[in-house]
């Protein structure tokens, strides 16, 4: 046995998702095994083992009998400040050879999806690692039986739902457009309607506001699978942070590292959705796919390429998938940001005066297609049978109901602090530049601040007086708030007035 | 003008290219700006300024008015303790499309190999954008005009000699075969002949000793560029290091990447073998490529594709290439580690009794070629001329004054613990496994440690008594020599003896 032990000591430094661990150039470990910066080291704790990236340490910021763990190190290893590790060579990465094979031509095959999709879960993967994976699943590089074979990976990854029955109804939105929370009316009114739809979601990864986190505004969205699955086996839905019930754990994993290179694979994403989908026991899947120059999806063309690899990709794991696309050229509803955004969404539900005509709309249209690929509402009957279940009030009472289930109601909270934008000419509202009032709204402190924000009060084509209100910034401080109107001076693009052509 | 500005602090934290900035996740700054782990962002003193990756401390490791730097960045950046710096979010690294572009089927076309390698030196490529742009400049990937461009990226990347003036030889060895140091025999032998051979060479990577680790032990390797054209126009020639005199600067940030990968791109290996020499000034070079089971390339085939390309590139640069074929099946020499190397180099030169043949004759058959390349010496009288110049000493003579040129010659150390390996049975050395003498090497403290490394009393084929020494193991610290002796006794196959046919 050797001497490879050094006491663990949480250093607080978050290196985001590649766990690391802060090892002394001169420490004994090191110079015996030849550890040096950015190469791969196992950390053991008895059974609990990791493997982290190498970061020396030429300062006394560690003791000699002492290693340092970043924050996703220590999580993922589970370690008690003072205890003791023992360090050595992790066996390589042997899945690493079919992202190379990739590279080099051949396709991956299912054995070669399941060994690498097995090894980024197991926190196997350094970061270039995983970019090295993503390039080589990059749009031009990846078939569609590559993007099965992963999809299948990405779902024997992690825990799958079975509710034992048919049809199992689930909806995903690809994005790019703030305020689009038809999820939370949608899950309710399919409900009501006494269908099982049991829908998992994300929190923002560069957004000022993910499903899920608009969600925990009105309840608690972080449970165990176990909880979930009591959740819709009393009330047919649920709205849950896919995070915390490991459903394709893999996926963020991947996202981030494909946001970071700005590397979008349609292959990647396409996995990605579905995986998710069959995991969560779905068996019908409704896609919107927002159209716009500043949403995720630019073009019909690319909608349309896109919509196919979801239909192929979903039949191939046994699902029906079905496309919708939809408007993605301005946001939905009023508010961008999880309260202003959950207060949207209430306001649909109990049929307040002055809600949101459009996203009512969208929500509605997307119930009717469900309603309808169920087989329980006959064609062409699913929108006045939608509209029926949200007008009588039945949407309302089914989410209230799902959100107790999930551990309490509670009303969205307000911001402190608010500073409305005006025209400073008169004419039509132009453009809306979706990225920037996205990146306004996280300045102003979302999603932290659950209650910051933009609360919009134009749409494209109206007509506005000079000093007429466009949108109102909502910010916890006044620094944040301060800092999201410099943001917006210097944006003017953010939204645009033009002349009105007479 | 904002008020993003922190103290600058020395961490002490190596994280070896990637220059890493360490920031409070509750500072000021990192609020207003949006800044979170894994994002990059610019840190300015002045005019200076570069683009690091930020890793968010959640603990009391800095002060509040403080950010923490890594040592890539801190020396990158020039900075001094306490100095105060502005924080910015740096404009997006554009070049960042081609890579995308390529990896979507575009091929890299001089505009775009420019931007990139130029954007790669600048600093301004994380590591998992480093790893995409090896993913997408891998084998299959890149085709010869695209290995074109880049070299000529390359070498515009970096500095040049004009030494106006032809024949200007250099050499270069692909490399695997540790104790392989011809360069040291060559570049006299040429230099004597009256030629101009500005050779710069490699530190260690991954291996117990480059050519420059050797050439330290008896001569500063390290120099300006301007000192480096006194030492070739006073004496001909001269052994530096590449690092110091910043030719080709991008090729050691891209290798390191393509190692962590295991991803050795041909392309990208013939882009910075021929880009170092373009830069070095050269007109003709000889390439050697040993073949063998655990050298770099272990088949003739990979052999002769890799030597075609090296020829077509370096055509295209306006560099006659001639490529030799060498044994790469054990060292060469008895030496593995910076100074055994040098005293077998110092044997040769000397012309020793018992000086190593091999490297003696490797080393003539390489500065034949070249001297009958330089058109000095009529084809088929390279050899003879070549031997005539190492055992008249003239050779010798040459080596000692580049030397004293480069800042003064001197006897390699000699290592303070040794230890022999002796034949557990009779029979022949039947095979060598350089992968695990190097690594042997490297444990006993080599490179840094000069005096360490394996003393090699056999080679192949050799029959050898039971108990007869095999090789001796050379450290400075008993603590050091044990982990070599560790090592080797958990890895038998290192050198394997079998029953002799008869």
């Amino acid at each position: 046995m050797d001497n490879n032990f050094l006491y663990l000591r949480r250093l607080g430094i978050d290196t985001y998702q590649e766990p690391v661990v802060y090892m002394r150039h001169d420490c004994d470990i090191c110079r015996s095994e030849g550890f040096s910066s950015q190469n791969r080291v196992q950390v053991s704790c008895g059974e609990r083992h990791i493997i982290a990236t190498v970061h020396m340490v030429r300062s006394d910021l560690l003791h000699h009998d002492e290693a340092g763990l970043s924050e996703s190190a220590w999580l993922l290893l589970g370690a008690v400040e003072r205890e003791q590790a023992h360090f050595s060579h992790p066996a390589p990465v042997e899945s690493m050879s079919y992202v190379r094979g990739k590279l080099y031509g051949t396709p991956f095959s299912a054995e070669a999806a399941q060994a690498v999709i097995g090894d980024i879960r197991d926190g196997r993967y350094s970061d270039i690692q995983l970019a090295a994976y993503v390039a080589a699943s990059a749009d031009c590089l990846l078939g569609t039986q590559e993007v099965i074979a992963i999809t299948r990976a990405m779902v024997d990854s992690g825990r799958r739902f079975d509710w034992g029955t048919s049809p199992v109804m689930d909806k995903h939105c690809v994005g790019g457009v703030p305020g689009n929370r038809t999820t939370l009316i949608v899950v309710p009114i399919v409900a009501a309607a006494g269908l099982l739809i049991p829908k998992t979601s994300s929190r923002a990864i560069t957004s000022p506001a993910g499903t899920a986190d608009t969600m925990e505004t009105l309840a608690p969205v972080g449970m165990s699978f176990e909880h979930m699955r009591r959740v819709v086996e009393s009330e047919g839905g649920c709205i849950v942070w896919g995070g915390s019930v490991s459903l394709s754990p893999t996926d963020d994993i991947v996202i981030r590292v494909e946001r970071a290179l700005d590397l979008d694979s349609e292959g990647q994403l396409v996995a990605s959705v579905i995986s998710k989908k069959v995991a969560a026991g779905a068996t019908h899947v409704l896609i919107d796919i927002p159209i716009g120059a500043t949403a995720k999806v630019r073009h019909a063309e690319r909608a349309r390429r896109l919509g196919e690899q979801l239909v192929d990709t979903g039949a191939a794991m046994g699902l029906e998938v079905r496309v919708q696309k939809s408007d993605g050229t301005q946001p939905v509803g009023r508010g961008i940001g999880p309260a202003l955004e959950a207060r949207d969404v209430l306001a649909v539900l109990r049929r307040e005066a002055g809600a949101p005509a459009d996203l009512r709309d969208r929500s509605l249209r997307i119930a009717a297609a469900l309603l309808e690929m169920s087989g329980k509402v006959a064609a062409g009957e699913g929108a006045a049978r939608a509209e029926a279940l949200l007008d009588s009030g039945a949407a309302w009472k089914k989410f209230h109901a799902i959100c107790e289930a999930q551990g309490g109601f509670s009303e969205p909270p307000r911001s402190l602090q608010q500073h409305s934008i005006n025209a400073e000419r008169a004419g039509v509202v132009a453009h809306v530049n979706m990225r920037s009032l996205a990146r306004a709204a996280k300045l102003a402190g979302a999603p932290a601040d659950k209650a910051a924000g933009i609360e919009m009060h134009v749409r494209l084509g109206e007509e506005v007086e000079r000093g007429q209100p466009l949108f109102t910034m909502h910010a916890d401080t006044a620094g944040e708030l301060h800092y999201a109107l410099d943001f917006l001076s210097a944006h003017p693009e953010t939204l645009s007035i033009e002349e009105p052509v007479r």
